[in-house]
């Protein structure tokens, strides 16, 4: 079966940030995302009862380049406000053009 | 500790197809699966308010014989009917002699 | 965007396990984990509804080291008693000291 490699990269954080988290990805060039509900803690290992609400995990397939724009707003608008942690994850995909 | 390097086959669709796809894992010969509730868009990056319904997320650690089998069947009796997307992650796993 | 390369560790196992596997991934270290509830069917391949509870999926971003000490806790004190998944992913981390 054909696949080709691309990125998956996963976005973590708040759930307030859901929509503007969404917002990123359509603006950075991402063609989908997969969204789950999920509960975390963060550095300092707080328990998950102190955290201050539900957390969502935004996971969307694409190319390098729009991985590295994705990153970059993460770094610079996100990052030094918000718990939001993000990495990227080699995937070899079925249909793969349709994540370019 | 010892690890085995198999393939983590992930499909995210719509939960419709639940019983069906959690079938084709078994017929292939997939010896387990992870299933979680999630909201997905697609290549046209409808927003997630206008997805018809809940998807589901499966996964399943299996050998790449039987990754292909299942990305075979995806790509004949699903992709040109339903929204599904496939994708194959290298993971090195614990007791890998049960997935195979 | 400068990365960090280190692993993912997922666990998958009865939410029953929840709060002693917490204690267990930071005992041994991680700095930070998410959880996600799920459903599974092991390698008997039950089906979903034989399952005797919901299920969880513990992620947690570690360095080799901390993957192997926590593959040796599960190998020792729970593989044998519980029906448990685990397996370990490569990951480009944003923000990669963090988690170490």
């Amino acid at each position: 079966m054909h696949t080709t490699n691309l990125t998956l990269l996963t976005i973590v954080g708040e759930a307030i940030l859901k929509d503007r988290l969404l917002a990123e990805l359509e603006r950075a060039g991402a063609r989908g995302h997969t969204l789950t509900e999920c509960e975390g803690a963060g550095s300092r290992h707080r328990r998950v009862s102190e955290t201050l609400g539900a957390n969502i995990k935004l996971e969307t397939i694409v190319s390098s380049v729009v991985a590295d724009r994705l990153l970059a707003t993460l770094a610079n608008d996100y990052f030094p406000k918000f718990a939001v942690i993000a990495y990227l994850s080699p995937v070899a995909v079925v249909r793969g053009e349709k994540y370019i």
